[in-house]
């Protein structure tokens, strides 16, 4: 991964704060207030021992370590580690705080968690944490709320980088610019289609705002349309919604899918797209694959795939309307600089006892 | 041009048309009305004869050529032919309307265009047409308007989508999905940025109609902002206009520029993004090599270059946050089906002697 560090170092030379100062944290945080001493002895008192150990699962999403890192560099007490994803299970006794990406914590690794106080995400989902095992050995399990960091607003960003991906035929495209053709391929607009978001949370209110004024109709479904996690001027948002129940009538209507499961392909309109930024498993390989292949599926841009990091010689990456992209839909400066605060924030927390209230706590 | 035209033929199963019949012309048009054989009389005693030739100039843009056939399947009494670029000045005295795409009418092939009642474009500029010549020679020269063909629409989303693009790191992601990478690059948000559109005109609406909720600073240069051509509710659109004298000043506050002439690049600030949808030579090739070497500019998003089709092993595509389209900005399935329709519809009343209003005349 050097060579990866190489590049991110590089690109933060070119970073947001350096544009918009006012948009994202102050990096570094402001050195210890005074009277810090006195806060460490109490943590020091509570048991959990002056050095905090944080716990980086894996050499993906580097930026997530190394901003994090950059973020807590003046704090010598707490220790931040990147471990491979193999040795995890052999070292994670020794953490107190773990970012775990796309590592499996199951009930076997937790149960070796013996000083861990939280297990948290950065971005993505907790698929792959076992929250009954973490509650039975008295570990929290937080995640990062998207909507404050500007996790959604990235991911509602590249969903609709990745629709125009494949409205306009990207890998058409190039071939064209190698074979000096000009006004070819012939590609399709947003405008006057209809998109369904299925699973309408904080990244489908920000991609519906996008969406809005480039002429569209937009369905969406969700289980529970009175949560009080959304905006309230939802109806100028949605034109149209629905529960989970309603999905298979909506895909008749829809030209463009935010994200689907494995039944829904043959309800959906012939030659509509379908763009993936949520899970990979969401999406049958084989009905997929057999739809792009018979022509039902007009395109498909996913960020994220059946296993990470995917195999780039998979036929389904073959089909010239098929885009993929590294899972970067919410790998920004913003987004990253922003998690790196909430993370390294959460650590000085638990060095300090103060009550940590930047995360979400689903335990 | 023969698998362009395959592809072109596979590509319109899927149209629009076939999603959303009422956003788009029907097509074919509907047969001549009864009473058609006497507005052909009248035609015929104006002295422009029965038969109305169509030219097509090159290769390029091929969707251009076919649509129109397509549209004007119905009608013997109108030929539309493309012709090679070299071959032009050769025929052209047989054609009554001539579509240049990117063929220069200079004087003296205008000279040879005894028969031609109108020279138009598709979509794009007239940079290649001598004006004055056409006039000496009582030739109409006329654009089709963009903001009533979905150009101007398509134009805006391909802006966004090579913004996002060079925002996200596109050649970089794709290199990552090669090396089975995952969570790089660290890509940049449209979000908290300033957007500065040179030239506000459909297109540029459009466009910042579009940004506006992505939550960006939307600054724009235009000749006359008093111009009837824009909405009323410019100052919603735009948070700071100027002259094209005010360039240079905004330069410094832009992130993401629309367009740029040569004296240009270095008053934008360090890190910037510059995308080119407009004329490739509004760009100095040699200022914009230098500022990407140096790093000055952040990246370059260009669907028009120096040279068209433009050599894909040229050294300002090897760096690795620039990229390049095949000159499609306004090649979608929506407009180019409606401007086969203004052209077909121009050709019809060529022949019936109506007046002509789907085209704005220059002279």
């Amino acid at each position: 991964m050097a060579g990866a560090a190489a590049r991110l170092a590089r690109s933060s030379l070119s970073s947001l704060a350096a544009r918009r100062p006012d948009l994202i944290p102050s990096f570094p945080p402001s050195p210890p207030p005074r009277g810090f001493s006195k806060m460490a002895d109490s943590v020091e008192s509570s048991g959990s021992g002056a050095l905090i150990r944080v716990l980086f699962c894996g050499p993906y999403w580097p930026a997530s370590t190394i901003y994090t890192k950059e973020y807590l560099q003046n704090y010598p007490f707490i220790q931040v580690d990147e471990v491979g994803l193999k040795d995890v299970p052999n070292v994670i006794q020794n953490y107190h705080l773990c970012v775990v990406k796309n590592q499996r914590i199951d009930s076997d690794i937790m149960a070796k968690a013996s000083q861990m106080k939280i297990i948290m995400q950065y971005g993505v989902g907790l698929e792959g944490v076992d929250v009954n095992a973490a509650t039975e050995q008295r570990i929290k399990v937080a995640r990062i709320p998207g909507k404050t960091t500007g996790n959604a607003v990235s991911c509602a960003e590249m969903a609709i980088y990745l629709t125009l991906g494949v409205l306009r035929k990207q890998k058409v495209m190039d071939t064209a610019v190698k074979l000096k053709d000009l006004g070819i391929p012939v590609g399709d607009t947003i405008f006057g289609k209809s998109v369904l978001i299925l699973g309408f949370g904080a990244i489908g209110v920000e991609l519906a705002k996008r969406l809005r004024p480039f002429g569209v109709k937009i369905l969406a479904t969700k289980r529970n349309w009175s949560s009080d996690t959304l905006p309230c001027d939802i109806d100028e948002l949605v034109d149209k919604k629905g529960g989970p129940e309603d999905m298979y009538d909506l895909a008749g209507e829809a030209d463009i899918v935010g994200i689907v499961d494995h039944k829904f392909l043959s309800a959906m309109k012939k030659g509509s797209y379908l763009v993936n930024i949520a899970r990979g498993r969401l999406l049958d390989y084989d009905a997929v694959f057999d739809n792009l292949k018979s022509g039902h599926l007009g395109g498909l841009g996913i960020d994220v795939a059946w296993t990470e990091p995917y195999d780039p010689e998979d036929p389904i990456l073959k089909f010239s309307n098929v885009i993929i992209t590294p899972h970067i839909a919410g790998v920004t400066e913003y987004s990253y600089r922003t998690m790196a605060k909430v993370v390294g924030d959460v650590a000085l927390k638990l060095h300090s006892g103060e009550p940590i209230t930047e995360v979400e706590f689903v335990n």
